[in-house]
């Protein structure tokens, strides 16, 4: 499945702040409501917003075209999709991939540029379950069991998936047990996402809260960490979803292996390092409420940071289409239990 | 206030299910009811389990009486208040405390038994906020900001507090800036109980969801991170509430002192370590699920374990009542930002 799609100049993919309950497809033909649905989390996860900015440029100029925009009107909107989220560095990347194609006389020359970076980062996706199958091995007689965390599946990266890609490979192969997966609060991403793509696939997987992954990786019920990356600095620090930091304080302290899966455009060479990421700060409101649920009292105030930072010295191995870099710490063999 | 109430052989206190959104009062008048009560969490925290246990025999033998049961009725009743929580000791030795007192000839001695126990509770939590307060500092200049977890204040303590104990004695002594408590997954006790008393306190708070703790503890928010126990091995492993054990991962990277707030009577010589103690498997619907939301894909297994084990050289000191017990990790000094 291609999970997002052009059709007749609209940008298609399907709401994932509706599942697992609604399989709606939204069907967005302006830059208004592609900027809003980025917003909103209907549509996420890093290679996903690089197929979405790549798109947006695209539905921008058309817009522009039928709107009569001036050149600075169409620069202010590809601006808008640039920036709708300040820590994924993959979307502005999609955006700028299409830009030189602006300027050419031909009509279909963004769209066919727009095309080719969302066929582009499929190819990526599939290389990387490869890569990463590789590398944690497992056999029939072996088979792994690996811990996630948010969501990392083909919804997240137009196809097949990086951290769950890995994951799907292994299952393919027959080396894959079972998948622990946290519900990663506050949205759920985990329980809704990562649940719904494990259950299509017919993979064994618990549901664990986000507060038990560390439990559950000293108590040895996993081989492995497998997460993805919003963005990795230059020195090897990954900034991913809120809550993975522990789960790498966790492996380090069972000695198991920490695997992030991410294209190689989500390494950002001009981040020096960890504490040079920009952490989106949230609505506090995701912390009081779940899913329109008010939880705690009235006039509550909370943190939301979107993401954390995971040290490069807790890291095993990053996985990307293109290789496979030995993190700080030392790469543990995978012993397998099942 | 004192939570926990025995009026005309009933035993009353606040349906903790219930909060923060219905401050609902429970009369409890038969073994059954307070059993159900234990098992649904409408009543719960370690001591507050104590006062139930005791006032649950004053309960038993008066329903035994008024129903004519036999000694073994009695005993049998008596037993399944004992193990109504697997994890908690506190229980049982709310139970055994009082037990003794049956083979009294005096009709009230049971019921006098059992609220000496209820008296000893509340006096203890009030010194162990002194001795928590005194161990962790601060100053009118230099007030502590404190990270806490799950919830022990004084619907789980019967008075006071635990470790929100001390947090109260350090707002009451003017040393406290600000508490950042985790949401506490599944059963949300940090964000329905414990920021319902921190806003009764007028305490300034955030709340952040358990996979942000952590993270939280990286970026320097917090001074130190003051938790409660459910049972403490005679080695100094430490049950607590899951989520628990990643706060302690995370203090001891940030090296931030990492305290444990619990009676003497939580210590148990007859459990020499962590891996000795049972860890509760509590149903997996409370991981699916939140307040009757369905979260995740009908059929989704979970796991749910109700506590986690803190290994002991990730604790820098264990407060009780009565002393503080260095832990393995040296006494960082609190180093306050405030």
């Amino acid at each position: 499945m291609r999970a997002i799609q052009w059709l007749h100049g609209h940008v298609m993919f399907i709401d994932q702040a509706a599942l697992p309950h609604h399989e709606r497809m939204l069907e967005i033909d302006t830059v208004d409501a592609l900027v809003e649905a980025i917003h909103t989390l209907k549509i996420r996860g890093a290679p996903m917003l690089g197929a979405a900015g790549a798109l947006g440029v695209a539905l921008a100029v058309r817009q522009a075209s039928s709107a009569g925009w001036t050149a600075d009107q169409l620069a202010t909107a590809v601006d808008r999709i640039r920036t709708a989220r300040p820590t994924a560095v993959a979307l502005a990347q999609g955006v700028d991939a299409v830009l030189p194609a602006i300027a050419s006389s031909e009509d279909s020359a963004v769209e066919m540029a727009a095309l080719a970076v969302v066929d582009e980062i499929a190819d990526i996706n599939r290389h990387i379950g490869l890569r990463g199958a590789d590398y944690l091995g497992g056999s029939p007689e072996h088979r792994l069991r690996l811990h996630t965390h948010c969501h990392t599946g083909e919804l997240a990266c137009v196809e097949w998936g990086t951290a769950l890609g890995i994951i799907r490979t292994l299952h393919e192969r027959g080396h894959l047990a079972q998948v622990v997966v946290d519900e990663t609060r506050p949205l759920l991403q985990g329980a809704r996402l990562t649940a719904w793509e494990l259950a299509r696939n017919d993979i064994d997987f618990r549901l664990v809260c986000d507060g038990a992954g560390p439990f559950v990786i000293a108590s040895g019920l996993v081989d492995a960490v497998v997460v993805g990356a919003d963005r990795i600095a230059a020195n090897g620090d990954v900034a991913n979803k809120i809550g993975t930091y522990s789960l790498a304080l966790a492996a380090h302290a069972a000695a198991i292996p920490f695997v992030v899966a991410a294209p190689e455009s989500t390494i950002d060479p001009l981040t020096p390092d960890g504490a040079s990421i920009p952490v989106e700060q949230r609505p506090e409101s995701e912390i009081s409420h779940i899913r329109g649920v008010d939880l705690a009292p009235a006039g509550t105030r909370a943190y939301n940071p979107a993401f954390d930072i995971t040290p490069k010295h807790l890291v095993t191995a990053i996985v990307t289409e293109r290789r496979v870099i030995a993190g700080d710490r030392p790469a543990t063999t995978v012993a397998p239990r099942c």
